[in-house]
């Protein structure tokens, strides 16, 4: 089953592959076969962009999938893909991901993956949702999530799972994990991401409300490390990452993996049972009208 | 020997239970006998006086104990009866709790209770605070503390089982866990609900100094997390609590149990060893020694 | 083999023994041989002097080992002599570190003991150094640091041993673990008493980089609790330590052991694997070299 699907996809990985012309080595082995894609149209234009310096060491991923950067199952999938092989290449050593859309750094989950779904799908949109996040806290690079835009919900995680995070600072918009407002729960390993950024306390309340903070109370409760104005993200984090990177990579690395350890452990000896619980939760009549309803209201707003 | 005591103590339990009208469930089987109030002077007036208003789903609870809500046996028992009839009354969202006492929202435990009583006493006394805790820190519903008044020892571990927390902004009023100024020492439980409100290295000064924080220190180290001018405590808490409320109950609710259930299986599952150390630790001489020079002290100063 | 170490450094801990006349216990068979300096220099002077207020039951231990108080085999086996003798006299309750050394409180652990030795002298040193925060962290004393002067890494770690921390206010000071910057990694339980201390993301992001701050910041993320001209440091101790006093011992001494157990238990359970882990880590090619270029480039510096 597993060859057969990674035959089937040789082609999407491929094109991926070839994205970055400096990376000659082959990966497809090393990707998960649970993370290829199933159905993608490989018509569809790359939704992850990598840039990458040698001279600086530093790739700047630029998040390209209109209009809000959701994080799909395909998403997720090249996104997990891009990281792997910056992480297997030895000359890269930051990362700052960023995004490409205006106004929204990542609007989080796709809720079309979850809403009417098998609980097949349900289950292996979930494990890639896992994967970005181990893939991403548990990074050897340093990390800098450059905010240029609202970050909700799976867009906040992403960002949290980053070594430092610069946004944006426009009162317009927002991040924070919401996923109550919606009327379902954030995981435990959002909720432990969050503790390990904003404490306990703050997180008991901003998971409670589903608070969103604008910029400048994102950056009072630590949410974000500093605020710049929005044409001037990119620069600030390319300056910040410099500095990171001037401790030696081994120390630095040894370091985050210690701290981060026990809250990635958590995740990787429950993965199973994480997913069985959400596909469990989301497959609930209750859950699939509340994000029927918030889809619909969604579309109105729109319109 | 249980139902005996439920027997017992089935007027008490009934006259509590005819105190709010609305509420026409039978609980009496579901209070633990190990609450019912052994020796009670059924004479007197209730402790405790709840006010719900079905049109928001909101009850307010005033603790009415001349002369400063000591949390005695009778208090909590009456205490915990309330919240968990409000508890099982699908209709009731949110809780405040609040004094009707002036310039005190609780002393904190009833030094009574522990000092000069048998072994049995002080056991079945510290069950009591236990439950109390249990049922405030792991309530379903909304919780927010009208602290409009001091709120020392136990009357802050109550405050800090709270959602949320106003204060009055009277510089004569403090709260916090002074136990240790009285030569006793705060229960790992008191321990663990200040670290997840102020964090570790507060709480292990605020402990080790027994230190009672004037409302604008208290906000400022996040031990609570509004003030307001001492009038408009209780409606700045209904304001606060219909924000509360205005997210999915569920989702509220399933986050909040994630986020305590660590600090409540902690208790629950080492509830018998801890009134043992409690009832051994607050028997010992030189312990009720100081219990005794300590009430001295109180009798004079109101002399 | 321990009793013969033992009678071979009695001279050693005679001579220590009998710096503080008050002492008047014999406490050479409760000092762990392998604490015991092995191939001391007896004519070198004290690297710890200590004055004992019998009034005021208050200890002011002075490090002043020139240059730069380093916190070597034979300093930091002094220095456990030193708390072990305080800790078991009853009347010194309180303890204020602070050094004798112009600049500086200490510089951290003395690269020298790490650099071109053996193995088994790597281990007694690390072990040296885990006594130190053991006896330190774990004291039943209050303790005050007084950092009069710049505290990197391992003096930065006896700073947070204490209950307080007061700094000179002298923006040419500073402190904090700045392990990764000569591509070290602090331990774990370096790590465990700063995340204590100052939380888990301002730890996280100041190992990573290695970070050292100046007064005003380190009071701003928790790292000190106080500054003060730098005459006064030790005044201020003092006064700071009389209010611990204030405070009954037993209760006290019981909140600070049940707020710390766990960390120091970890370390306690874990102290022959972090030893070996230590020794294998630093004897490391990759690493000695690195402590080799770090030792030319401090040589260039003072010359």
């Amino acid at each position: 089953m597993a060859l057969r699907a990674a035959l089937r996809s040789r082609s999407g990985l491929s094109a991926l592959l070839s994205q970055r012309s400096s990376c000659s080595s082959d990966i497809r082995m090393c990707v998960s076969p649970l993370l290829v894609p199933q159905q993608r149209n490989y018509s569809t234009p790359p939704k992850i962009r990598v840039e990458f310096d040698q001279s600086t060491g530093v790739a700047v991923m630029h998040m390209q999938s209109p209009p809000v950067n959701s994080l799909s199952l395909d998403f997720l999938t090249e996104l997990c893909i891009s990281v792997e092989k910056l992480e297997m290449d030895k000359s890269c050593r930051g990362l700052i991901i960023t995004s490409a859309q205006p106004k929204v750094f990542s609007a989080g989950l796709d809720i079309t993956e979850m809403y009417g779904k098998s609980p097949e799908h349900c289950g292996a949109f979930w494990r890639s949702v896992q994967e970005m996040w181990l893939k991403l806290y548990g990074s050897n690079m340093v990390t800098v999530a450059a905010i240029n835009g609202s970050s909700p919900a799976g867009g906040c995680l992403m960002a949290m799972t980053c070594d430092y995070r610069i946004m944006a600072d426009n009162p317009r918009y927002n991040i924070g994990l919401n996923e109550t407002q919606l009327g379902i729960v954030a995981p435990f390993w959002f909720m432990d991401t969050m503790k390990n950024t904003v404490g306990q306390r703050t997180t008991e309340m901003a998971l409670q409300l589903g608070l969103l903070y604008k910029p400048a109370d994102a950056l009072k409760i630590g949410l974000v490390d500093q605020l710049e104005p929005e044409d001037q993200v990119i620069a600030a984090a390319t300056q910040t990452i410099s500095r990171w990177l001037a401790i030696p990579d081994h120390a630095r690395q040894i370091t985050k993996s210690m701290m981060r350890k026990k809250t990635i452990d958590k995740l990787t000896s429950n993965r199973e049972s994480d997913i069985q619980y959400f596909v469990n939760f989301i497959t609930k009549d209750s859950i699939q009208k509340s994000l029927g309803g918030y889809m619909e209201m969604l579309k109105k707003r729109r319109a």
